[in-house]
């Protein structure tokens, strides 16, 4: 089965939209086995849209195009499949009268314009949006099938998973699994992913944020459940997470497993990790708030840092990190109190190179923990200011997990504790 | 001057890749006046990628390919343009010699493989590559100009930037400024632009986010300026920036202009507004810190917000956002205290709705400015969360910008000051 994907419309050739369309189109129809060999964008022509139509089946068996559906004069889909298909325009008594309900509701009046919606080729076939006003269409041409789909990204993904892929591609073949990981290098992850990368059918993208990487696995539906079981167990507790986890979900549903509270006292993140920890609702269960002291006399100002210390290292120090965190939970009456200080650069601080960051963790079993992140950034641009940061969010947050599940301050993969022991 | 992009990549057309290099090449053409007519993913075979180069010079008079320029052997751009031009491939002396000082340089060893990069089809130009390796290309071809650049995003941009668009297009006949809002719809920006949009040969393209709407002016060279000056008459002070501007540079500007500092105490938004504050480097010279205080208590605890208030009325009402200015300005020792209390969602808070937002501000000149920004937001869904604490942010800054600059609380725009006089 080859499958071509037509884009329509003269916004994608100026550019002022990106094609992700056909990029989410691309990944779903080979999901599920079926090669899309060649994806064209044209723009809002009759005659270049019918001749890319029938170029496209001259090679494919079926074409998906999306765009082109809207109500305007410059939506010609409809009329170029018509062409295309040597038949008629006319107008669907259905789909006018469901226009017209949808108008009634609303309150608004029905333009002629809009009618054009309810247009289709004589003997096609409307293909349901049940998340929009304007309908797919699959008509049979010469060459092959062709499905028109909407460009509204959320409307045709609808028409597509409804209807186009259960036909097109019949049962699902491959199953997408995703694992999350924090504060572990690509490069450790992807060797001790080796043997699961050798499985039959099975396939292994990286997608890389600053401090995460997460894996997705891809696999024929038989062999998913193995390979990602594999998987998690070559990299250990260096897996925060699945599916739609983030790092701040995951800690929240730790600390309310153990009915405890947590306070930020924040430097270089500016408020980051406040406003991550705060992303989701309901978070004010466990998260009571926090400090941002950028200035460095807030630090001892608002958190009670020593003065001596800071006058003595400066603001980029464990010790400061330490005082912070235990700062931060009295002040507020947390269980745990989480603190980073650093340099996010451009410039040097106090003495200390640009990715150099202390994460301070406070709790209810004694000491507190220190840890020091030497974050491997490439890089001097101005956008590694933002990079530092955003690492530093996730450092910080892996710490917290870990102190929670009592593991150890490095996360580890069965690859990384083999280079431990030689 | 007709001409067709063409990209080539297995990695696009199964969307592991979006298409950003045909955007950025469809846009830049734009502006320089030549109309890019069509756009095409082919993947990496051989004789697919001369059949949809010679298909696309059968059409117009130039075709841009990008990707299939690298070392490996899937990279097929270099054969493909030899096969079409009838010539052979032919070793470069000049580009040998580049490839092997760059690997003596950073001591590496130069692997056969490399050495594709060196090869070119006989009688071809070479276009070089001043952000990497693999150099462009320019071949003459039976139907027309092919130019071939890397898929590498920033090295296919500079080589087209330096070479191609000056060769293909001539001087720069349009010029791009930017014009930046904060808290003023869409709708009323494009209504009093309606005189700008009119102006011969003038575009204008609006971006809007949550909270901001920027303003694309596109004119030729001859005329940006008077569109430009013509835009900012008729926003008034509903302009905050120009080009790269954002909100919290535009702030820091104002107070180091009247050496003064702010100190944030957030809510809702749990530390983006003194993430936002912190975005760029040297802004610890204006912004001290701030206090998150999510959970209700902590608006009494660290802020001295009255306990009767809170019980009264609960956290999100208008003197809650005085007190919390007041009080975080008095904590940290700052000219200006700014603060935010609010219902970002999904569910409704104490009585009262989602989207209600207080912004209070407190500052050197006696009384607090509280605002109310009910925010307009539509849709209900998880994604509204993060659209209102975004918008809650540009909100906040903005209220600051207008107190420093002495402004009242409503940005105006000439439509919406002839919609008052009404």
């Amino acid at each position: 089965m080859r499958v071509e994907l037509l884009t329509i419309g003269d916004e994608l050739l100026i550019g002022d939209t990106v094609n992700g369309n056909a990029a989410w189109l691309g990944r779903r129809l080979a999901d599920h086995g079926v090669d899309v060999t060649r994806s064209v964008v044209v723009g809002d022509e009759l005659d270049v849209i019918v001749e890319a139509v029938e170029a496209a089946l001259g090679r494919a068996d079926a074409v998906i195009t999306t765009g082109g559906l809207g109500p305007t004069y410059d939506d010609l889909t409809r009329d170029a499949l018509a062409k295309a298909a040597g038949a008629a325009l006319v107008r669907d008594p259905a789909l006018e009268k469901r226009l017209r309900e949808r108008a009634d509701r609303s309150g608004r009046e029905l333009k002629p314009m809009a009618l054009r919606m309810a247009e289709v080729p004589e003997g096609a076939r409307v293909l349901d949006n049940s998340a929009g006003s304007a309908p797919g269409l699959r008509v049979e041409l010469p060459g092959g099938v062709a499905y028109a789909l909407p460009g509204v990204p959320y409307e045709m993904r609808a028409i597509m998973e409804e209807v186009v892929l259960p036909e097109l591609a019949g049962p699902l073949r491959l199953v997408r699994r995703t694992l999350r990981t924090a504060c572990v290098w690509e490069s450790v992850i992807a060797t001790a992913l080796a043997p699961v990368e050798a499985m039959d059918g099975v396939r292994l993208a990286y997608l890389p944020d600053p401090g995460t990487v997460s894996v997705r696995i891809t696999a024929p539906e038989g062999r998913v459940d193995e390979a990602e079981a594999k998987a998690r167990e070559l990299l250990g507790d260096a897996v925060y997470g699945a599916g739609d986890d983030d790092l701040a979900t995951v800690v929240h549903r730790l600390l309310i497993d153990r009915d405890a509270t947590v306070a930020t006292a924040e430097s270089l993140t500016g408020g980051l990790i406040g406003a991550e920890l705060t992303r989701a609702p309901g978070s004010s269960v466990t998260y009571a708030g926090g400090v941002v002291t950028y200035a460095t006399e807030q630090k001892h100002r608002l958190l009670g840092v020593p003065a001596e210390l800071l006058e003595e290292h400066g603001a980029v120090h464990p010790d400061v990190a330490a005082a912070m965190a235990a700062g931060v939970r009295g002040l507020l009456g947390t269980t745990y109190g989480i603190a980073v200080t650093g340099v996010a650069g451009p410039e040097p601080q106090d003495g200390e190179p640009v990715g150099t960051v202390y994460i301070g963790l406070a709790g209810p079993d004694g000491e507190p923990i220190v840890t020091d992140p030497q974050l491997a950034v490439n890089g001097t641009g101005p956008e590694m200011r933002g990079v530092i940061r955003q690492m530093t969010v996730v450092h910080a947050l892996e710490q917290l997990r870990r102190a929670l599940l009592g593991l150890d301050g490095q996360p580890g993969t069965q690859h990384a504790q083999e280079d431990r022991e030689e």
